[in-house]
């Protein structure tokens, strides 16, 4: 059962500790990679001398056996932990790394800082990895994990194509947009994305659904009633519930006639998910691929955080991110990343924000290839819903 | 806009530190507690003096200022920091604390060692709360909090009797369960609760619906076809997405004939859950309460962790835990647990579990009163379906 994780060995081996440890729940990503176990309470994972080594509770144990991807399974019986206090479930965590022949490791930087000094007191050298190397080394996937976003992005173009419906179906009155006798409200939008989500083996719960000046802040999650000839941006990110793997998808919208801005900024955006989509090949940067898109925006003359750092408006995040286990992970498509390798799956999610005017933001997923680039997506960018 | 929280002020002098600091994203209940804002990044708050202080970034600075608990909102930008990496993010941090007038902090436990690391290597003193002083905040609701996750709760209610409807429609073939034509399994019902959620404004992703030997394994969500004359249990625990409170509430039901074994246990098990509920009252504590369950298990026959650390069957965890922003939270009821107070929201989950058995176990939330607790939960305990 031990997996080949010779990036991660030398990290340890160059960083001059003896094994790699993680204290987290399976939401932490890094844990889930490395433990392929989905425990709901914090749990020990060491990776050491190519071994992968789990402590866990009572509880998690016949499962943690049967299910994870570790070499070995301790559990706290084995260390006469039972309601024991911190000082007791540190000192199970000494023997446990004794018992694994370790005495230094290297955590990542968001472990928990609890564990890292009670470790120390306790003699174990507690160094901090800062370039988090196991998200390094998720953000190249396998053709099974690339297989398994492609299914999580199939269920994301069903939720999406629900929320299409919605709107496809929708009349105006008094400029608002009504479906089923009810006035159309991005919380109705949203239920029906989730709902498709989950009947597609899909959850999400941080849908986007916004109109209007909720659009121009590209983190608010929308409220309210929906109106004809707003952009409406729809960015849907959903975890399959089953793999945990996450896909993500934007498109934007607009229910009746958009104005001349809108449709200029629309059709811009969409030649800047293209750009960037060009430059996507194993050896640009995501700096590249962020220039790329940038560059579309300010020959246009709108402003980017490339152009001008302090701007409200325009183009004012990054062109995108690794996607796998976390929906945020590396490799990162900004200002100052690194070389995209194949394997990588990247968002290019290029957008337009502007209160006076709305948001437009449009993504796409890709995986990076021997050669350039393949979409993952498989969904119309249709803008105007007549 | 400042909260009061003088029992964080005492325990911060009590440690003799000038603050309290913060370092994670919404989905950390500390977090969101103090902060009141639901930044999908890791953000800083710092209590200190009596105020909550917070540091975003500029993606989410207007939504921080609008909907934020803070007494102040500080954005990266003031800071200079935009593409910077780690030791400019913690050069930033350290200044951040500066402005505020705080030259030591205590972090909770789980707070992040690269953060806690950095600030100590920048001549600030970072203490550790192993007590989770936060949490312990938390555990006392206020009216508002005690409605909010009785509306969580009620959506609970909604979505369980859903799965009893579809258990109740289900016919029998071959003692598997049936239900429109297909084998009616754990994932189909699961299915079913988690759209109900939806629709009543809740989510959840992981909804336990075990049947058989699946169902003697607590932590066991139950996958497959479920057979009639198997005990199923149904363990939901969904956050509002709105107020992001959440409620848990658990039944067992047997479709068809359950058998002397079974029927014996649920009887047991629905009196071991009166008898922990008689014994909730302010002043008693959390082991007052488990042990009024154990002893009912004990005087039946039946180990508990209590009886026998080491059994694998029986009543093999506590009897329950306090629900707020976190699904599991102060106060436990457990062994060594403490005192209970008024506002307590705690669960009462009694269950046995044995593989050639099968699994039992029924919960309800309570609120701890003045002079005893009331019964949040509002749902029949029917175990047996025609």
């Amino acid at each position: 059962m031990t997996r080949d994780l010779p990036a991660l060995a030398e990290t340890i081996a160059g960083r001059d500790v003896d094994g790699y440890l993680i204290d987290a729940d399976w939401e932490d990503p890094t844990q889930l990679y490395l433990s392929g176990f989905t425990g709901p309470d914090p749990f020990l994972t060491l990776y050491a001398d190519g071994g992968v080594h789990l402590l866990v509770s009572g509880l998690e144990y016949a499962r943690a056996k049967r299910e994870s991807r570790a070499d070995t399974v301790r559990r706290h019986a084995e260390y006469d932990f039972q309601y024991g206090g911190r000082e007791r479930r540190l000192d199970m965590y000494a023997d446990f790394l004794a018992d694994v022949g370790v005495e230094s490791v290297l955590m990542p930087d968001r472990a928990p800082v609890g564990t890292a000094d009670g470790l120390r007191d306790r003699g174990i050298t507690v160094a901090v990895d800062h370039e988090d190397a196991v998200a390094s080394l998720r953000a190249v996937k396998s053709d099974d994990e690339v297989n398994r976003i492609r299914t999580a992005q199939r269920a994301t173009e069903s939720a999406m194509a629900a929320a299409e419906s919605l709107l496809s179906e929708a009349t105006v009155e008094d400029g608002t947009l009504v479906h089923g006798g009810d006035v159309l409200t991005s919380e109705r939008v949203r239920e029906e994305i989730e709902v498709t989500l989950l009947r597609h083996g899909c959850a999400s719960e941080e849908t986007i659904v916004a109109g209007g000046a909720h659009a121009a802040d590209p983190h608010d999650r929308g409220s309210g009633p929906l109106s004809a000839g707003d952009a409406i941006v729809i960015d849907v990110f959903p975890r399959d519930t089953d793999t945990k793997y996450f896909a993500d998808m934007t498109r934007t919208f607009v229910v009746g006639e958009p104005g001349d801005a809108l449709r200029e900024r629309y059709d811009l955006t969409v030649s800047a998910l293209e750009a960037a989509i060009d430059a996507v090949e194993p050896g640009a940067t995501g700096e590249d691929v962020h220039v790329a898109a940038c560059e579309v925006y300010e020959d246009a003359g709108y402003p980017t955080l490339r152009s001008d750092p302090d701007t409200d408006t325009g183009y004012i995040h990054s062109t995108g991110h690794g996607v796998g286990l976390a929906v945020h992970e590396p490799p990162r498509l900004s200002m100052g990343a690194g070389e995209l390798e194949p394997g990588n799956v990247v968002t290019i999610e290029p957008g337009l924000y502007d209160p006076d005017v709305g948001g437009i933001r449009v993504e796409d997923l890709v995986v990076v290839t021997t050669d350039g680039c393949e979409v993952i997506t498989d969904y119309p960018k249709r803008f105007v819903i007549e």
